[in-house]
């Protein structure tokens, strides 16, 4: 499978995750189970649907690891900060060390300047009902990160180092990452942030990958769904 | 090895590090070495001294893994994105989703106003020789950040949740988190972030990580410097 | 906590696991997860069992990674392979390279000549109730064991390499490893090997393993246990 | 790329290794390092292969990981033992819990009786140069496998268990496995494995998987030897 641009979905203001490459689908996940009895298929029939549903039910879950998905993204740093706390993920990212940053930042649409409820440990979000407050702040943040590239430019016209400059700049820029998991390891990423408990911003990136994923090896994941997740 | 306000140093601006706990020494090392030809040791001499030498001489790693430390580190958010890079240690880290942030950023001494020098593949960083130039960049960078966490403030005390506010925050806000691994990650992590080519502010944290270690496992360490570390 | 040798369970004919050492306690649990909040807590009380709970229950298992054990553990060598799937384990090992193995096999008792019942997927053992047949097999265990190593110990005699007359060993000889984890790994261990569908060899070792854990992190192994384990 | 016959090297006297699938070549390593520019290639030319260079000699490894190889393996078990010591592996290994084990053995050929010579830390081995003593000890190991496998079918028959028959067998055996990585850690694999202190029977493995590789990705492996391999 090779890169095509229409393997790309917007996420966000300026995101975005497009699907680089790949290897295995539902089959190589039936050939890693198999491989306990010494057997090999060669094609996805109803009992090798039933085998991966059987290991989705069971969690015998190290078959899943024989699929391999990559993706670029693009994101919100704050965003990339949740998502990179999932360790056995390659990573290689855009370098603000290296680069100027483009001046590209994340301004929540106005259903998401969102308010607090709950208590500790239950907490849920709504959005702000008065929408010319959630108005004001909309533009107050768009300010704020505007000022601040400002400021970073200004440093680096005047000869600033890019990895000195680049401290003023806010947690909602966009940073760009190439990264690579096996399925299993996708799975447990989705298990966490496809879900209410996660913030809105990365939940709508893993409803990306989810959604490409589901294209991928469709049997594994509506397995995954079906029986609940790996939680 | 219990938690000990003097095991504290200082780093940067508003930093630290802190040694919480730790398992095992030299000699754990030994006996996971000698293991391999069902020995056991129950005293450091000359001897086990020269054994540690040749297991890091020939890069026999893997009982560098019997050691254990855990640090509380006090970092600004930038230099936590590299730290956490390095995928086999385990973080527990503040959330800005659940606490408000206190107005803590780093500000860089005027040494370290820093101009890039050199060309890609190998770049260097002298400081500003202008002084009030580079003043001028320190007051720079203080006053952007002062105005991102006034916004910051607003938009709490206006009732916009934690984690939509904290999006103005600029990456040089101080994070705290607690940090475990064990020692041969540790000396991964040490040959790549107290190097020359590292930034600036993560090798200061990387050399008081590593003063600490000299403390917790000196013939190991001793050994990981005179053998070239682990390139 | 250092090397005691009361820390010591037998199991099986000639094995055993030993605790060796450890780092942290259900406190250090505690304070990694209170870490999001910016708090610490110098002592467990009723409210940091309570949150505990919470943690297993909601499955944050991240703040049980800041838990650390090590074990000595003799065991067959068909065991051993089983236990070192577990990945994130640090593994030091007896090496039949380097030393002789000494003449000590596992030959199971005559309750564990274990006939299988049931079909693919849902596999269980019985013991065979012919006691005379099943004394037959314990014997004709016990003499191919014994050949193989007289065998073994022939080549030795005769200068081939330990590397080359180790060849016809039998996997039920011994081993001996150092292995070292973190409490959310050695959960994982447990919810694998001490469960029904594990072979009755290593289960017997995944028991000792969760005793002596139950006396390192009591409220943690409680919560785990009564949470349904990881799953 | 999908499985091909062809693709399978035979190695020991009934074992192979067969590239089965893979994701990513030369370029894919690229286009990770090009990330951090935020740029991005679409064909290997001087330019890129020189940056490739640049990353092994700089010991930039992680955009290697960006590219994944996926074989199906026919090993002895204490092969199979060494091999797994790779912990950021994925396997599949076919289960003597689940499967007759079929009767096939590896016999070392006749230069492969070897005597072992030197100290501890420097051992070497060289052949038996007796030939006839070699030819016994050959024939020795033969026999005891086969007698080990005819006790192995008695117990079948008689309705043992195949989990608990197969104690007896030797480590020896043939087993089998799929095994993914990426292409950074198949290097780490043959640093350690294609390599004179390697016993010689995994060191014939890694040759096989070492000459596939080069064939994925030429550029990279190339840098790898000329850069004295990841020690």
């Amino acid at each position: 499978m090779t890169d095509d641009s229409s393997n790309r979905v917007q996420v966000l203001d300026h995101g975005y995750v497009g699907l680089i490459d790949s290897m295995g689908d539902d089959l190589a996940i039936v050939n890693g189970a198999r491989q306990s009895f010494n057997e090999r298929s060669t094609e996805m029939d109803e009992r090798n649907a039933g085998l991966i549903n059987f290991l989705m039910r069971e969690k015998h879950t190290s078959p899943f690891e024989q699929v391999q998905a990559q993706f670029e993204v693009q994101l919100p740093i704050f965003v990339a900060r949740e998502w990179m706390r999932h360790r056995t993920q390659s990573f290689n990212e855009m370098s603000g060390r290296y680069t100027q940053l483009p001046r590209l930042f994340y301004v929540p649409g106005r259903d998401q300047i969102r308010e607090q409820k709950g208590k500790p440990g239950a907490y849920y979000y709504e959005r702000m009902e008065d929408t010319p407050r959630a108005e004001i702040h909309r533009i107050r943040i768009k300010n704020t990160c505007i000022h601040a590239f400002e400021e970073y430019e200004n440093m680096l016209r005047d000869g600033v180092a890019k990895e000195v400059a680049r401290l003023v700049l806010p947690v909602n820029t966009y940073t760009k990452f190439v990264v690579s998991a096996n399925l299993l390891n996708w799975m447990r990423f989705l298990s966490l942030r496809n879900h209410e408990h996660a913030q809105y911003e990365i939940r709508v990136y893993a409803e990306a990958i989810e959604s490409m994923l589901m294209q991928l090896a469709p049997v594994a994941m509506e397995a995954f769904v079906e029986y609940g997740r790996l939680r």
